[in-house]
Formats: C-alpha cells, structure tokens, sequence
C-alpha cells in the first residue's frame, strides 16, 4: 500500500492503472500530472485521480511515480522524475518502447530506484475517458533489466501487476523491443494500412457501413487508434518495425504470387502454414 | 415454414443455418448431404440434421435447397441441383463469391427459382461442430440479380433471412465480388500474411504465446480460417483481389517509406487518415 501515488499522464493506460491501484488498495490518494490542464482536468472530473499538481510538487510527496505517457516525451519526463526521488521512492514508466529509455536511465545516479516495465494490454481508445476498471488482467507485463533496479522495489511493483492478473515476463530492453515489434506494432501498421486500403479502393462508404461484416471489424479495429501516440512507438523502434514490415509485404507478396499464378497449392500451403498461428494463440 | 429443407454441406454456414431454421420454426425436417459421409455423419450425430441422403433423392422432396459448400464446388453443385428442381422448390446459396455462380445459372431454364445469397457472417471456425446459434444475426446478406428470380422465392428467401435478423442488400454478381473484395477477402489475406510474418521473425514460439496481447489476436484471428475453403474464395475472386491486395501493398510501402525518412508529420497523417474507417463501423 502507498500512502501517495503520482501517475503521469492519466489517458487509457494511467487512468486504468489510477483506477486499478485504487479498487486493489494499493494507493491511499492519487495525484495526476499533464501537460496541460485538459486530459488531466477531465481525470480529475472523472475521480480517476484525486488532485493536479505539478510535477515536481506531486514527486516530491508520493511513495510510487508511475508514467505513462506518450514515449517521445518518457525519457525527457523519466529524467526530470528520477532528478527528483529519493531512495525511498519507486518510478515506473508503463511504455511500448523499452531500449531507448533504458538507454537513457542507464547511468542515473538513481536507476536502482527505477522499474522499467510494459504492461501489455491497451484498446484502440486513447484519453482519460478509455479508462476502464479490470485492465491488464490476462495479459503479460515485461519488466526490463530488472537487475538494474532495487530488489524490493522489484518486489513491490511485481507484486502490484500481479495483483493485476498479469503475468511477469522478463527481458532485456533491447529484445523487448523486437518482440514488441513482433506481436504488436505491426498490427497496428497492418491495421492502419488496411483502413486505408479500404477507404482508397471502396469510394462508398456506405457500402463498407452496410457490408462489413465481424472480420473486417477485427482485423480493422487498431486503425482507430491514436496516430501521435503509435507515431513515437512506431519511430522510436524504427530499425525493428522497419525489419517485421519488409518480411510482411514479401508474405502479402507470396499471396500475390501464388494467385497470379493460380497456384492453388501454394496458395493453400501459406494459409496452412498461417494456421499454425492457433496452437500458439491462447 | 417449409416442410422439408435440403442443406448442400453442413459445415459452420449450412450448420448454423440449419439450427436457424429449426429454431425460427423455418424447417419441419432437415435433411443433410454432403460428398463423404464424415462432415454430415458428424452434423447428424451434433442433431443439426435429421438425416443423411443422396443428393438427388434429398432435393426431391425438398420445398426448400440451401447450398453452402466451398466455392469451388458451388458451380457444380447448383447446376445439379438446378436440373433437377421444378418451379415449386426455393434454390439458394450462401457462397462468399457470386459473378461466377450468376453467370454459369444464368441461361438454366429454372434460373427464376435460384435465389443468389450472400450472408455476410462468418467465423474463423468450420465444419459442423462450428456451428452455432445465433448466427447472422445483425449482418448483411447480399442478395444478387433479384430480378432473375421468381419475385415469391426472393420474398420466402428475404423473409427467412429477415427473420434471423439480417439487413437485406441489393447488388449485381460483378459488384458483389468487388466489394467482398474489399470488406473481406482482403481482411483474410492479411490476417494470414501476419500470421506467417509473426512465424517467420518471432521464432520463439514461447514468447509470441506469453506476450501476445489483445490487438496481435484480433489482428491474426483469421489466420485460424481454412485453407482450402479460402483458396477457393481467392481463386475465384482473383482479379479483384489482387487488385486490392496491390493496393495494400502500396499502402504498406507508404509506412515504410515515412519510417525509413523518419517523416513524423507523413506517417501521422497517414494515421489519421486510417482513423477515418472509426465513423463507418458500427
């Protein structure tokens, strides 16, 4: 239980966590921090957190500071936060890039009193209002270079994500970032493309609205997410992003290949292999 | 109600239609045919039909002949099918592609009792033990070249439809096969191009499992769909799906092109664009 908890950007991944540490009793008050008064004034609306204050103020009086804000602003944030701590004190960012920021932290005279952590659940909504109690429950959270980080403030947020349903999954920040990519940025990119493939080659809309049927709805969804948001993810893990993109489009090129051939046995042998994906899916 | 229906295949679609039938009070007895004795062996023994009988002497006796077998074999199916009929019995198909259908019924001296369908529902499960109930409900189901069909068939086969809660679309063959294109069979390709780029580059079988989360699923869950049925899908579609697998193609260059420049203004824009397809789902 912390006496005070600071969350740092209270959109869908801090207002989720505001709202989790509060039902689990592990956050007596919560102060929130922005950039600007309006998504942390709506938190604060919403009783997601207690109080605004600015950053340095709200630092200086909680046990836990956990961020969770976009990654083109973490490192420049992690370092005005870890300035300011004491060794009594436990900072965790939850962000979807991990090795510039680790990078960064690296020789902070403080690091051991940093988690660097990726709790990996999220929805295609973004902002204070996407908040929603019972997040992260079912899915795993990396912890990186945990032997950087003091034992006990290890423990402590380990413990919180599991109090979470979460599971714990250690790794390197650099691999975290290729697995990252791996099994969730490119399906964002995918996603995103196809919207666009979409909305290029069906010029009435009210088709797509009438037709689309639960497939399309699925694959589709992450295109609503938040472009600032995935845009510093997406940057941020270019050389990794870049690598899954390329094996992508000579995959969709195997599909190209195969129909204009009419190759119905490779056709059939890619999606046989595709299948595969099953035994591995939950 | 008719007194006795005829399901051409009982796998996930004929399956499910056959519960709806039974439970919209549409079918006083079903019966089942299929190539082997397996797939509508095993939708007799799950209680989707009520018995298993040749082809001809099943649509003998039928008021009612649904067809849902893979695409391939549709042409030839329905044209049996179609010979044998006389103008009190109701012809319909289910099939995912309708030009090469339409035109190969089109000069069949019976041509007015076939009704060409498209219920836009689907999962990524086949077979018999896929069916459910409840299927179809709140989707779209194409109904092509009305005017070639007899106007009380058209009127039993919408009210059927109707009645499981399907919103009636109105399209040619050629048409229909452009806009599956788009709002499906592409979806498919993609979600099976993932799969396998997942497969590829994450040879770590383990930890695609451990850190998998909510979006990489929803993106890959199609890639679980059946080959064989697709390729058939694919194949008959051919042209415009490569014309729209092209295009996604390029759209994906475009994500490359913006990273490897590192153009953050491009690549949001890009992003915001997909955001676009949030106000045409439901």
């Amino acid at each position: 239980m912390f006496n005070k908890v600071t969350i740092i950007g209270a959109g869908l991944i801090g207002g989720s966590m505001a709202l989790a540490l509060r039902e689990k009793g592990f956050a007596k008050s919560i102060v929130g921090v922005g950039r600007s008064n309006g998504s942390i004034g709506r938190a604060k609306e919403l009783g997601l957190i207690d109080e605004v204050l600015p950053l340095e103020e709200a630092v200086k009086h909680s046990d836990f500071i956990y961020i969770a804000i976009p990654v083109d602003a973490t490192v420049t944030v992690t370092k005005q936060v870890m300035d300011l701590v004491t060794d009594k004190q436990i900072v965790t960012d939850a962000g979807s890039t991990k090795f510039a920021l680790c990078s960064a932290m690296k020789d902070h005279p403080m690091r051991n009193r940093f988690v660097a952590s990726h709790p990996m659940w999220g929805t295609e909504y973004s902002g204070p209002e996407a908040a929603v109690r019972g997040a992260f429950a079912g899915r795993a959270c990396v912890i990186c270079e945990k032997e950087k980080s003091d034992a006990a403030a290890v423990d402590t947020v380990e413990e919180l994500y599991k109090t979470l349903g979460m599971n714990i999954v250690y790794m390197d920040a650099y691999n975290h970032d290729i697995h990252a990519a791996y099994v969730s940025h490119i399906s964002h990119i995918t996603s995103f493309a196809l919207a666009n493939t979409v909305l290029e080659k069906e010029r009435e809309e009210d088709t797509i609205f009438e037709l689309a049927g639960g497939g399309f709805e699925s694959t589709v969804r992450l295109a609503k997410s938040n472009p600032a948001m995935w845009a510093a993810i997406f940057m941020q893990n270019k050389e990794n992003v870049l690598d899954v993109l390329n094996e992508h489009i000579s995959q969709l090129r195997k599909f190209k290949a195969s129909l204009e051939k009419e190759n119905m046995a490779y056709l059939t042998e890619l999606m046989t292999h595709a299948n595969k994906i099953t035994r591995i899916l939950k």
